[in-house]
């Protein structure tokens, strides 16, 4: 099968070509996997083939659809805090390419006599939500985003369940909650302490802590993402029936919880790492996050998550520990 | 004010404009109106410029927007059967005219050093919606069109809401019922018998159903639905909140109700004008279709529409019977 990992060089994209690589989808592990990113920190994995790309170059989303990929991950984006502080470069990253691939995509279809029917997984999130929220968010709850990011996550979706619903390709979009602990550095998202404060302490060095410990927010690992990707690959998506995006499983807690869990596993001294320095530009956009969901779509369709906050922080110490 | 009506040779651009040429937006009757469609039926209304416009070509749009209008109507659509039946029609009239509007309009309020920030009232549509169905639609129920003309609108109304969260526009999205009775011939809309078969039987000729009477939709009269305009043209938009895209009122009924309004106001010999010829296509986009509404959101910002199907018909007879 020829895969096209689309951000293949961010966290989630290098996860998942390894996990491809060792025989995840349907234990096969010859695969002709191709990551695009626009740039690469790691060597190339195994035998996969890594691609320069920036998708928002004129031409490139075309190009990549004319090869006819089987199957695409369509994970590449600009983060919400970069999105939100630069407008045009969000649009220009998040949206305008995913209208390209799509057009082209559905091309190729009616130049195959329709027999070219790639499936495409996108990384939507869950700030496609935006406040006033219920107690806990339905499947039914509706999209009402408060972020640039947001909006361009939600309009993709939108793209991809009316060209799948006619039959162009055959997409799924997955809201995934904020994926924590996210190894590495701390990135420009808004959602990136949310990591920090427990991969710092873990690692010895400070935290910074930017909101309140009362925030509740919504988790799941690195490997519950990269899990998901892969059941979406082998699910039968005409059980999703008209709605092609869903909400994923995960945790919701408080970052006092969170906190909590990492006093259990790493003690007081890795507490003590965390400073609280109040940002109110991030206050404000965490202010307009979700905080608790009601998954039943997803979990009926057999995704799965972690069902603690100390399960993640052990994710974590397993996967990624001591590997900045 | 310079008022602009994109679409403005349509039903409801033509009454739309009729009002505002009587006085309707604060009862001043000098507003500098220019209508924009591909074609006019009937003459310049008064002292307001027609010009011909295809909103889906190069250039079009851009050209608008650096006129700088104060309050911009965009009504301009092809209609829901039509977009679905010339799919890159339905996304290059509904849709990508709608981006370079607002790209366009952010340029000029940048460049106004942002004191140009003008008003922008679209119309979307109950077609945003898709089933399964609650029993009564609330503010809160997601968007999950099943056609394309629902996707195109529901993504022009999240893009209308991140501009205006920006502040580079004052937007309002509408949803608006079906508009019911439509004066003049059937059109491509798949929505279309809602209206013939009252209009026509009215008129002495026969119309076509081609549905099951038990078919439950939402609607409001032409006249309601330029009441909506003028109430948004005047309404403080920060109260809309964060949501931009709202719910209008309507009634909701089914198509034997409408058929017992019919007999009421115009006996049985009108209801026999009505012959039933159920089209497999139709039954399955109205299928999709939402049919009741709890709209709190729009009612408590004071839109108004008819409280009885029969109310709809009279309106039908006072604004447009033998004026086919």
């Amino acid at each position: 099968m020829k895969i096209f990992i689309l951000g293949g060089g961010g966290m989630i994209g290098q996860k998942l070509a390894k996990s491809i690589n060792l025989g995840a989808l349907g234990g096969v592990k010859e695969h002709n996997v191709v990551l695009f990113d626009v740039a690469f920190q790691n060597d190339v994995i195994g035998s996969l083939q890594n691609r320069i790309c920036n998708v928002s170059e004129a031409g490139q989303m075309e190009a990549i659809a004319r090869e006819r990929p089987d199957l695409i991950f369509h994970l590449a984006s600009v983060v919400s805090g970069q999105a939100e502080t630069d407008f045009d470069l969000g649009w220009n990253v998040n949206f305008h390419p995913t209208w390209r691939l799509l057009e082209t995509l559905k091309r190729e279809h009616l130049a195959s006599s329709c027999t070219y029917r790639p499936r495409l997984i996108f990384t939507s999130s869950i700030a496609v939500f935006g406040g006033p929220y219920p107690e806990l968010i339905t499947d039914e709850f509706l999209s009402a985003p408060q972020t640039s990011y947001g909006a361009q996550k939600s309009i993709c979706e939108a793209l991809i369940g009316d060209f799948s619903r006619k039959g162009f390709i055959d997409g799924i979009s997955m809201r995934l909650p904020t994926i924590c602990v996210r190894p590495g550095k701390a990135n420009l998202a808004a959602s990136s302490f949310f990591s920090s404060i427990i991969r710092e302490p873990l690692n010895g060095t400070d935290a910074i802590l930017p909101v309140s410990d009362t925030v509740r927010h919504w988790h799941a690992s690195p490997k519950s993402a990269v899990n998901f990707l892969i059941h979406a690959s082998l699910l039968d998506l005409t059980r999703l029936g008209t709605r092609r995006a869903i909400n994923l499983p995960g945790i919701s807690c408080t970052v006092a919880e969170q906190i909590e869990a990492l006093r259990s596993i790493a003690g007081q001294d890795a507490v003590n790492r965390i400073k609280i320095s109040k940002n109110a530009e991030i206050e404000k956009i965490v202010e307009g996050w979700p905080r608790n969901f009601q998954p039943n779509r997803s979990l009926e369709l057999g995704f799965v998550a972690e069902k603690s906050f100390s399960e993640i922080i052990t994710v974590y110490i397993d996967e990624d520990y001591k590997k900045l």
